[in-house]
């Protein structure tokens, strides 16, 4: 069923960014909020905030777990919230040798800026 | 004590747009992250996230209850999402005669989406 004025988000994850239409401009589908609200909720708690701060912040644009554990929480509670914002698309990693290493995924971030409204930058 | 690198947010609801850094320019405080996931975690609920979308969507910029409920749940649930999108600071509201009328807060809009690396538009 088509519903006029509200935009279908494709299922891209690479295609996001290019046409996420801000939340002031069109009614979010119903597909689309359960997808986009995932990755509010990965952002909806302080210290995976902070975690993905660290990472989107830290020199390269990249962070081993080894740089951003100093959240006050345990190691293996980094690790559980560095998975769900791996999980809802936020972050991306590698392993390389001993480390997994964590990049921010430019294209859901700026998706998310869109949807709220700002411009790409 | 003061933490270099780490940008202090102002409590004021109105300055937040113009001082609010991007995450992949530096690292939230404990303080921001706490503010910032209270309004992550509001749109991270699909149906508060359509209403939302309705609501700032929706001719004027404002909308009263009467045209956003169409989103599958309850009256009662409807008023509960809008209370917690209104209590994290995303809409504000006014009473005008039988109906309570919802308005997005630009401002902080404009935050979140800064704080997402996006330019405010």
């Amino acid at each position: 069923m088509s519903n006029p004025g509200v935009v279908e988000l494709p299922l891209v994850q690479d295609e996001v960014a290019a046409c996420c239409p801000p939340v002031t401009s069109a009614e979010l589908s119903e597909t689309d909020a359960v997808r986009m609200a995932a990755m509010f909720k990965a952002l909806g708690d302080p210290v995976r905030l902070r975690l993905f701060s660290k990472v989107a912040s830290h020199a390269g644009g990249e962070a081993c777990v080894c740089d951003i554990q100093d959240v006050g929480v345990s190691q293996p509670t980094v690790s559980h919230h560095l998975k769900k914002l791996r999980e809802a698309g936020l972050l991306s990693s590698e392993r390389r040798g001993t480390w997994v290493y964590y990049r921010v995924e430019p294209q859901v971030l700026a998706a998310m800026s869109l949807l709220l409204g700002g411009s790409a930058s």
